[in-house]
This record gives C-alpha cells, sequence and structure tokens, in this order.
C-alpha cells in the first residue's frame, strides 16, 4: 500500500499534519478489503476504531511516498488489534496500535470468518 | 459566521488549502439552518452541491480570524444559488457562487417552504 | 492517475464530500510533476489557484475508483488553465477548470520552460 | 472550546471520522494561544506531536456541540503532557493523552516560561 504525500495532508509546519497518519493506516485497512473485491462495509455490518496508540518517529513531507505495513496483534470474536507501521523506504515515519470494534448498526458484532480470514492472511 | 484557520486548515505554502475555503463556506451554510434549531438534513431531504465558482484573492493564514457572508441570487423551486465572500477584517479573501439542488434521497425535490424562508430572510 | 475513495472522503450523505474532488484534482497535477522526479515546488516558485468552476455531475462513493484526466486550455507566461475530469469507469463524475498562478515567493513569476513542458506534453 | 460537527467531519457512517477527534484536540491547543493574542508558532519555535494514546467512547454526529476540555498532566523543560477530553453535554465523546515535544527548527528547544504559564494555568 503506497500513499504519495499531496498538499492538502500538510500543514504549515512543511511536513504532514499528524493526524493524517491515521488516515493513511485507514486507508490501507480499507485497502485489504477493496483488493479482494471486497468491501469494509457490508451491509450494515462494519468496523469502527475504539482505540488508538500512535508514535510520531519521523516527519513525512511533501512529495514523500509512504508504505503501511498491516500486522495482526489480536484477532477476537468482535475486535481486532493491529499494529500498524509507515514507512519511508526503510526508516519509520510512524507506528500505531488500532483497536477495532465490528458493529451491525450500532451493536457489537461477531466478525464473519470471511473478514477473520483477511487478516488471518496477512 | 467566524471562522479560525488551525493547521489542519494550512499547507506546505503556509496558507490554507484551497479547497477548504469551500468547507468554510459549507460550515456557513450548515450554520444558517444550526442557529436556528434545524438541520440542512430532514430526513432524506438535503442540499448538494451542483456546481461552484470560486474565486481565490488573498491567502488566508494560521490563525486568521475569517467571516463569512452569505447572499442569496436566485431561489427557485429545485435549487438555490448563492453568493459567499470570506473576509478577513475588511479585506476580501475568498468569493463563490454555489448552486445547491434540493434532493429527497437521490431526486429533485421540491425546496419547503419553511426552508426557503431561511434564505429570503438573510 | 487513479484514486480510491476512502471513508475520510465520504461524508454523512454516503458520498464524496463536494470539496474533495479539488482535491483529487490537484493530486493529479502534482503528480505530474512527481512522476518526473520533479516537485511542484521548486524552491520558492510554485502555483497558486486563482479560480475554479466546478460541476458535480454524479456522486462518487465508498470504494469507487476515480480516473482524473488534465487537459491544457491555455499556457500563458504567468498562469495557466486547466480542464480536470473526474471519470469512474466511462463515467464523468466531475468537471473543473482551473486557474493556476505562477508564483516566485509571493509574487507572480514566470513559469520556466521546463515547467511549460510539463503542461505542453499532456 | 466549543466545536460544531459539520458535514466535512462526518464520514459514510453518518459519524465523525475517527481521526478528526484529534483535529479537535490539536484547535483547543491553538486556541489556548489565539485566545490570548498569541501564537503557537513563534518564530521557528512550535509544538509537534510525539505520542497519543486516544479512546473513542461515543460517536459524533453532524450538528452536535462538542467541547474539548484540555488538562495538563506533565510540564517538561523540552516536552508536554496534555490529557484533552472532548464532551457533548456531559457525556465524554473521546479522550486523549497527548504528548507534544517543542521544537526550534527541527531540534529540541526548551520551552519558554511565557509558554509554560499558558498551560500552568490551565
Amino acid at each position: 500500500m503506497n500513499i504519495r504525500v499531496y498538499y492538502e495532508d500538510t500543514d504549515i509546519s512543511g511536513f504532514v499534519y499528524h493526524s493524517n497518519y491515521f488516515n493513511f493506516c485507514e486507508r490501507a485497512r480499507s485497502e485489504l478489503f477493496f483488493s479482494q473485491g471486497l468491501s469494509p462495509v457490508n451491509g450494515d455490518s462494519h468496523f469502527v476504531v475504539s482505540e488508538v496508540n500512535g508514535k510520531f518517529i519521523k516527519s513525512a513531507k511533501f512529495g514523500d511516498l509512504l508504505n503501511v505495513e498491516t500486522d495482526v496483534m489480536e484477532i477476537k470474536n468482535f475486535s481486532l488489534k493491529l499494529l500498524q507501521t509507515i514507512y519511508r523506504d526503510d526508516e519509520k515515519v510512524f507506528e500505531a496500535t488500532i483497536t477495532l470494534a465490528h458493529l451491525k448498526g450500532i451493536k457489537l458484532s461477531k466478525i464473519s470468518r470471511e473478514t477473520k480470514a483477511i487478516f488471518e492472511n496477512l
């Protein structure tokens, strides 16, 4: 999952605005589904972020080509915990643990076998 | 409608990212409803932007306090045309004509008398 | 220039937030430079958007894969006028004319021959 | 610090896009400076976010009026640790600990007495 840093991602500091790294991670999570012809939204079933822990290690700048790696820390029946790391070449730029709860409508709901498989195969 | 320019609104140029001026105009349109205890989304009735014409006159920067003025150019049964101008004190920063179509679901729908009144009273 | 629609690009309507189509156009303009190993920011020389005219034809939704086409309408010494069109497959979703002024610092400045060539070769 | 949820803050789920809560917290931090006629950017001195820990407790929706409270957890010579909480009326929506490093250019730099006072007085 390659992500180019565009004007809209930067701020007056000249670097990527801090919360946008979480957006880049979300793009990578969605692309796990899209790349298999699936969608992270299935009827009224979907994931919501319940907790994040992010470390800003280096600053990415306009034009940088970043790479998001997604690893599974824990798969439970109703939630997932991922480790997502953003690199610029070999350099670690950002690292986050992301906990996702699976909902149907607004209620907690079991993650389907098909969806679990997407993450188990990472 | 006062709007402060925050980090997230700026880009590497040090000024407000161009399309964010349209966001500021949208906030002002929504606030016309919210300030009267109403919402621009009423069941499945809502407005969509169908055409915009924007002139970027001055550059707003981090910390600026901007003011959005909204004037009505045309009220029709199914659409509205507005002139929205963004000022920093007396200085004109941005100016746009915005055409909005009124939908119910995904179909064109008559603007209600109550909603028309919001714009007629500007 | 392919662009995937992610969560962050959508709003409560379920479709792409209107001003984000301008962001997608900006990404395509920047990528014209990046794809040749250049940057739209060269020292203190860069472009700013001075006028836009956008027509919202169809609504793009979460997961859509969009394509931005950039055509030159006019190349002048200090400014450019582009026609940028966003497609989903064969369907036109958004169309905009974008006028860009070339600046050095905050002053109008001649577009270099190298930069002109990027646009002449589109 | 009151923040209205606008279209741009929401996504297809109908609720606020997760990383935007961090943006709301950043607005509140900047406003601590602006409200006193100061700026978080002072020459080439400024803060960068080095670590965040966020809990998404409730979902804010279009039109909600949110309130950001900022408390100091730790003030050190080169960094700050804040607890920022977002409420909708009495209901806690989001909570984050945010660690900020103080830089001059790209180097760690002592937080000035004047800036420390802003946070000590919270």
